[in-house]
């Protein structure tokens, strides 16, 4: 008898989940003769009422491969373990989520999401022995268990063009540009586009900044002629501590929402110890949408093969990752676990220091 | 003899700006023979000791035209007739400026600006006697004097793109996305960006909205099963005020920087009439930068060469512009005084209209 | 009653045909309660049999805006006046065509086509009584009935991204480097991409070009250290005839055909007449698809909004079209047979000339 | 004393060059103190008399990164060791090479070339002692001595959106299109670019095609109704022998002038088993022109760093290379006789089938 999967996406969307979907059903069903229902908007699907899902076939997915989002929607209203009802009462709806999956007469699902879907869909499989495998989307490569992720380097790539951007208007009117980029904690994004966009400061979550150093920076360059400066800033970079205790990730996530913006406290911070005019540009959700660059459509669709290969073998608990240029499994339980920081003793941060970068602290 | 001029950009920067030299020089230097000297940072090169002025040759033309910003810098140190000095005092620094233009050997200036930039420049002609040939400068394209100023079609690029980008993820979110574009007074590129990035929502400052109609759009959107909407809002967008007044222009400057920026104070007027998460992206300093598309390139060349062709004829007192296809000269004194607004009645509003999109206003 | 409208994309595919069904649809059916029928591929889809229809409705609509080609398909396989049967014969079905649409109940065809298309959409009111509405497709902008056809400035942006890419390239190499561009009578193409790209060279049909003059700006270049050129050529663009006299239209053709194609022949003309290398590149059919720019989608929805207009005017045999800024209908009869050819004493060519394009021949 | 560097670039030009100058420069020059010389047109340079060379100082270096070409040009007149005389003579200039580095005070030189230009470096080091250290330069990604090198993915950038083109006007038309890619003897950008662009066919050079196989895929498509397909041709790909045999690499260069290049070829040989009209169309140098895409200068910069932590710990004799994901320096003598084929038992070969993509040959 053919099989039956459930798939469906979950979490921020990232450029390249349609793609992990047609190369999943182009393998499964096409040529391995799969029946794949689709569930929308994460496991929400299973959980309205009347179950909202729909089969994935070849047609479902023409004209798939180059388009942002997800079709299947990746809404959340909440996790089936801790789920809120209308009257803001929460209740555990989990074993309701394993009926539906068997009435539906899936053998397992595939599980498209970043580490808060991955860790519901492992509860599902230990607690309710629902048959799993994982696709990792994190549009901020920060989980360690894949060299990569789709969607970061779509991102870098329009955080990249928006720097391109700024650098002739910041030229122009001798101003210093700050670009915020995505990352809270991980600060993926702002290197590597600091890097492709030629930015003059990189402030990152995992350094906290010296404001005067950055200043500095700044007036270096216009002592030689460059009255123009670009910084680029993650979403959750702050300036270190007066007496150099690091702040706890509530403290830092409230300092934030107060200070109105990784990129509104730098300007305020840095603007005192420099003589140019300071402007910032958020990027926001752009970075999510669009299309997914070449490298991205080509990893999604690995991923989305590598998927169906995992299901094929029954590979039942594993995530499909990239490890040393080859796609391949590993168990789920190691890999959401395991955050990817920037190494702040590592090339690339290294590299960015030679060709003059400053991120405001002293190296290691 | 040879002529002599000078050639300046002032006011914010729109892309195109180097093509227009690019295209003046070619014609003037390489063809006509003359001198042409680029003055930095608008009028502020000449009032500076020693002047910051530099000779604009073919040479100086190469890989200019796809360039965004422009060489000569805009970085605007104050209107020369009220010049702000070191002690916050301010003096009339126009005869010295005059002065310093004699002394350059300059026959006249050829101005690249907006409507501040040639207003200096008209009061130069007439209070100083230089002669001044002036080139539209507004990425807003409200003079309404041109038909199209290079830059905007440009900055519309910019906005389609973003919006394009929202759509995928507000979709796959079942988000209402509302995107902020430059337009302080007029709604242009709001509006074309509109009906080119299939916004549902469009809000300019001609027409003061009311945030339940946009709700009522979003709703009834919401009922045929489309779950996401896309909204975007001039920088000057205001809702309508309950008694039926208007604002003055300075009661709509505070209300914008009080509420946060147009985009901020749409959600917050909206968000309690719909049932959908939204979330605001401002574009800002992004829609300024970068290379122009080709058709600003092909019309800041047509300005060019069309500045040369006013100076060849000694046509002072003129400025270039395009109307009706084709690019000539009109008295600085009437393009200078005349905005150009959307117009209420006209095609474009009536087009959105007809392709469902909201203003948030009853068609007049 | 309510309206039933037939819709029709017939010829070469042009980037906005989508959206011009996209805002005929919304304005008709959304807002007017029509029915709109989609016929597939040119007239083909209602002699067919079955007949190949779909209908048109608001759901059709979703993402076709940015989106390329036409989803109702443009195979032609022949004129209903003469039309090609499985044994090679032709016949004339354009009677058993005017049943069809009588049959499907409709009550006009609205055509988006080129001149080829609304000949027979004119012949089939003219000789059947079908009330038709035009809409204006060529990507080559050379219908003079009309400022501007969608889908040409989206052609012309990728030609002025070949040429921007083509520059880095031939600048490293010292090449002279030829990009040909569609135009096989009118050079509009060549001539906007060569202005926006910054070509050295623009060969278009409208001036038989000399291959030594060609050269010699080439050589000119060369003396001033610019060792590289770019060469815009039009597909239809050859050399002048030696004895001054000009060919015709068929020998034009076949001179084009034996030759190679209007590159490979620009190539072995001038070659010989410079010390450079040289490499051609034939843009071919990248130029009609992809996204349209933002300016089309918007000039395509005014026209899908226009033709709606015309229709709910009763004002058949009409042909929409833009026409100093605005747009409005013109007769059919009128429209198709008036071709525009690139104006040599034109503002256009007169600002490349000044600009130092080469034409390849002396100014008129 | 501080330290002097010749640096050129050689061979075919690649998105990315310019990055790799500029990050050595900014190294090198800005931190390390060292002088740096520019060698225009790779060894060419100090072969003319006079030399031509450039210092490249930090100032060189502004806006370099996002610039494609080279700034240095690299304009083959020919090998030092057998260079052509004006008298079509050969003589080996080798040593006068050597003597103009000596003259010149350059330490050494830093090579950014293809394996042409590195085997020329080598043997500058082995026959006249002159240090050097290479950086890869191959736009087809086909030296397996580096996991990567940049130009790569914009090529495949550029071959993506051409397929993202041809789509809508190929499903409009119910066209078979053909894309010829770069690759004469490695099929790297055509399969990267097929799989992110969603080609039905990928003919390769290490995959000598059967037509009639191709042609059934494209059968198999209009079977189920979809009536278009998209091939994508790598410029090495040829059909197999009707006995079998492999054609040698002289055979297979003679084979594809006489046929009109791979495309043609394919064309020609799948024509007549298909019921669909056929087009090709040839990228040629639009694959290597523009900016490099944000990975590429990435890349580019890393490997600009490493060459210049190579020189530093006098490294010489070795090649910048990315492996498992780090840069570092292997022997070049080992690194240029290594050439990357696509492997045919890989995963991208294998996850290409997945997706239902037809080689024209059966999997091994």
């Amino acid at each position: 008898m053919s099989r039956c999967l459930g798939l469906l996406t979950g979490g921020g969307d990232a450029p390249g989940l349609n793609a992990v979907i047609r190369a999943f059903v182009k393998r499964g069903v096409g040529q391995l003769g799969w029946t794949v229902i689709g569930i929308e908007d994460s496991f929400n699907g299973l959980l309205d009422s009347p179950h909202r899902t729909l089969p994935l076939e070849l047609r479902s997915c023409q004209g798939l491969l180059p388009r942002g989002g997800t079709i299947l929607g990746t809404t959340n209203r909440g996790d089936p373990f801790d789920f809120p009802g209308p009257d803001g009462t929460r209740s555990d709806r989990s074993a309701e989520l394993a009926a539906a999956i068997h009435d539906a007469g899936m053998e397992g699902l595939v599980v498209l999401g970043g580490d808060g879907t991955q860790a519901i869909a492992h509860r599902m499989m230990t607690e309710h022995g629902i048959p799993v495998i994982g696709v990792p989307k994190t549009i901020d490569n920060d989980l360690s268990a894949t060299d990569l992720t789709f969607g970061f380097l779509s991102a870098v790539g329009v955080a990249t063009e928006a720097l391109d951007r700024l650098h002739t208007t910041a030229e122009s009117h001798e101003r210093v540009m700050l670009l915020e980029v995505m990352g809270r904690d991980a600060g993926h994004i702002a290197l590597w586009a600091g890097l492709a966009g030629g930015a003059d400061v990189i402030l990152i979550p995992e350094i906290p900044y010296d404001a005067e150093m950055v200043a500095a920076k700044i007036r270096r360059r216009q002592e030689i002629g460059r009255l123009f400066s670009i910084v680029i800033v993650a979403e959750g970079a702050l300036p270190a501590r007066p007496d150099g205790t690091l702040p706890s990730a509530a403290e830092r996530k409230r300092a934030l929402a107060e200070g109105g913006g990784a990129s509104v406290i730098a300007m305020r911070e840095i603007q005192p110890h420099v003589d140019a005019e300071m402007r910032n540009c958020v990027l926001g959700h752009l970075q999510r949408g669009g299309s997914p660059v070449p490298i991205d459509r080509v990893l999604a669709t690995r991923f989305g093969v590598g998927a169906a290969d995992l299901v094929e073998a029954d590979r039942w608990g594993e995530m499909v990752r990239l490890k040393n240029g080859v796609v391949g499994g590993v168990p789920l339980v190691d890999a959401i676990s395991d955050y990817r920081f920037v190494d702040l003793e590592g090339e690339f941060v290294r590299t960015a220091r030679s060709v003059g970068i400053e991120f405001g602290a002293q190296p290691i």
